[in-house]
């Protein structure tokens, strides 16, 4: 059943700059969030509202842009141009870091963060601006169709939907947050004003959808301590997941070839890899260190096996994280000086946004090595099996949401516990073909069987349940 | 009525040396802890189990020795002498940093801890071997007197209920915990066998008690989380006091009056007190930036206001309680640096373990700041109250464990919010005298009412309805 949705997200599925030659060009953009939302534009009637970032995308603000999807599915784009400096306040100071830290547990509590006087006006004149701005605009967009339902991501506009819901009593409302959700001792973090009004914002939602049991769980525990409501019936736990068939496609692509030919260009024996934004919460530097751990107990593997490490250089403006990228490299280099002989360095680190790299390291891993602090999802954990070619193991954090889902065929490794993940390296270098096979393949018809439109099913699904009927 | 009981703490009440002499000399103890089980001591036939610290402790090992309280009460005193390299590492690896930075959430989680083979090795070493010592020495006391009840206090002994439990199925045990209960997610920072052991040894009581509903809820939800069990029919909410007359004394005795003559001379006209350990829990460092906020925004104060920050240094074979004093002493001075004028220093510093001057202050402060991170308790927030003398105001952290109680008469603040922090300190300095008296005596009321009898009160009397009678 095709229905009129709008979706709201910060970024949206494309950006538009000018040519050499004067002309409009538009940039397709990746990213989790943006492949999975497309997944709405080829079965439904989508209009979509996200943040102009660029000059062009400014300039095409306010009035509505007929778009379509890579696989030529029409949607109509509305753009919204933001105050530039509430936009920074609202994205550089409240969203990240703030918020991200809180949802994955990453601040230093007795030194970080101090919020002051810059927070709270960021918060006021930033994150609170920017969700008025686009609720303004999901509002004009429900004149236009009163029969939408509304569709919000992620943990930019947890105040939108409140907003919107004073002006529209009887719109159909969802969110679905893509990060983890924190227990409320750590949502106690923020003042109690922005904590109450985030939790506010998300409960004028008729659904609220996350990716796990475990979620949703911490969720409904912090809106019953922080608000004292109960927000059981309107939650639901969907999973994210990834469209296999693009990626097996991808796998054959030039691109993906002749990056896998760089590869395989001098690859050890045995090649553990992880693909990860520059992100605290990734785990990248304890991730090096139990790779140290591994060479340390077993000299017979030196030379033979190697760690590819592809990062994608992530909000580099947020000290933190050029920080965290700085310890990245202290630690990788540490490790490669104690081990590293002629025509063989233990940590290959690549500093780099190489999608099609990434690809063919996802069909060359022996370990793939996934240990995230704190992740709402991890889709690396999804993608990377479905295109392996060596039966390779998935290394999995517990706290990583796809753990729910593939924690029985992964090795499981608590993220804090580098002992435990050097013996998860170890066990899974020495793992049998057969049974690495029978995961790998596990992985696979899990993630095939709980796809996109799984997801997307799901969500509507609920919705339908709660909601008043918002069908075209 | 009287009972027989056997009470186990890491510290004992009594510490022995040798005097120049060669004789021996006894040092009663203070802290918060000792001080409340002393009430204990007074009422009931008390075995007081701790571990042997000194040369002269280690020598009266293994007998009972027979002791008197400092109001003359006699106990019997059994001093446990554990191997010296598992005390190290069961107190300076694993009881503090770990268990402790756990439980006031104050790891630095894209860093800290790394749980490596040197933290797996002190567990099994040095945590579960002395909890195993502290085990053996309970049941050797229970065969003594099998109608005793076993109290046991605090994080360092978690693992000790369930091995006595093992050997002594009948017996009466009930366990205090005098530190913050993190949310589940928090406890995933350990391996799962060590935060699986924790839980399950403090389930093999048959009382758990803990200072506040928030506490309770929060060790019902991880049980629940990470054992699968229900705690609920076991756990009471049982705050801890202080000793009221003790205080009214004390602030009478001669080195008290000597220390306030200290701080009178030259004190500013508004003072602001903290006392505290140099701990990361404390909050110490944001206060200070909170103090500096206050004085930017009063120029007219300048001179006119102080901070006396009397603090005992803690820990100190810790790396990170070394760190965090350096960071204090950095923040100090930076803010002195800033606004000091001949005559006058913003922060007067102390780092001294000075009880005298500290019960002075309490009598002194005009704002008393207790802003900690997280706080089981936090005495200090009860006993400063008793003694002053200047209808003091009390500005109080949300997330210490005295906020249930004293929260409605002091000025609230979020431990993270340096600009909510020096509002708070604006506002009680600005404050009527009307208001600064009614609130200082509500606060006093309350804690004579609710004082350490009372505490030993709820918790033996949950003992008695949920364990096998255990009355002498």
């Amino acid at each position: 059943m095709r229905r009129k949705l709008i979706v709201v997200s910060n970024r949206g599925p494309v950006s538009y700059g000018r040519g050499s030659d004067g002309s409009r060009t538009a940039k397709r953009g990746g990213g989790g969030l943006v492949t999975a939302l497309r997944s709405l534009v080829q079965y439904h009637d989508v209009t979509w509202i996200a943040s102009a970032i660029t000059e062009e995308d400014r300039a095409l603000a306010g009035e509505a842009v007929d778009e379509t999807s890579r696989d030529g599915s029409p949607y109509r784009l509305r753009l919204v141009a933001h105050d530039r400096q509430a936009y920074d306040w609202y994205y550089n100071v409240v969203a990240n870091p703030m918020l991200w830290f809180v949802q994955h547990s990453l601040w230093d509590l007795p030194y970080t963060p101090r919020v002051d006087a810059a927070f709270h006006h960021a918060w006021a004149e930033g994150y609170v601006a920017v969700n008025e701005s686009f609720a303004a605009t999901v509002d004009a967009e429900l004149a236009r169709t009163p029969d939408a339902a509304v569709f919000f991501h992620d943990y930019h506009l947890y105040l939108a939907p409140r907003m919107v819901r004073e002006r529209r009593p009887d719109a159909a409302l969802m969110h679905f947050v893509h990060v983890p959700w924190p227990q409320p001792d750590y949502w106690r973090v923020l003042p109690r004003e922005a904590r109450r009004a985030i939790h506010d914002g998300l409960m004028a939602n008729d659904v609220v959808g996350l990716h796990t049991e475990r979620w949703r769980r911490n969720f409904i525990y912090s809106v019953r301590e922080l608000l004292g409501d109960d927000a059981t019936a309107k939650t639901v736990t969907a999973p994210i997941s990834v469209d296999s068939t693009e990626f097996v496609e991808l796998a054959r692509s030039e691109a993906v070839l002749s990056a896998e030919q760089e590869i395989l260009t001098g690859r050890p024996e045995k090649l553990v890899v992880r693909v990860d934004r520059t992100d605290p919460s990734k785990n990248i530097v304890r991730g090096f260190r139990a790779f140290e751990l591994y060479l340390d107990a077993h000299p017979d593997m030196h030379r033979r096996v190697g760690m590819l490490a592809l990062l994608d250089p992530s909000r580099q403006e947020i000290p933190e994280y050029a920080e965290y990228l700085g310890a990245i490299q202290r630690e990788a280099r540490r490790v490669n000086d104690r081990f590293q002989q002629s025509g063989w360095r233990p940590i290959e680190l690549e500093i780099a946004d190489d999608f099609p790299k990434s690809v063919a390291a996802y069909k060359q891993f022996d370990v793939l090595l996934v240990n995230a602090i704190f992740d709402g999802m991890n889709l690396v954990a999804k993608e990377a099996p479905i295109v392996n070619e060596r039966d390779g193991v998935v290394v999995l954090s517990e706290n990583a949401g796809a753990h729910a889902e593939l924690g029985e065929w992964a090795l499981t490794v608590n993220p804090f516990d580098v002992d435990g993940q050097a013996a998860a390296i170890e066990r899974a270098l020495a793992m049998e073909t057969g049974e690495r096979h029978e995961r790998l393949e596990a992985i696979r018809a899990h993630v095939r069987e709980h796809d996109l439109s799984r997801w997307t099913d799901v969500l509507l699904a609920a919705l339908d349940r709660v909601a008043a009927p918002t069908r075209s």
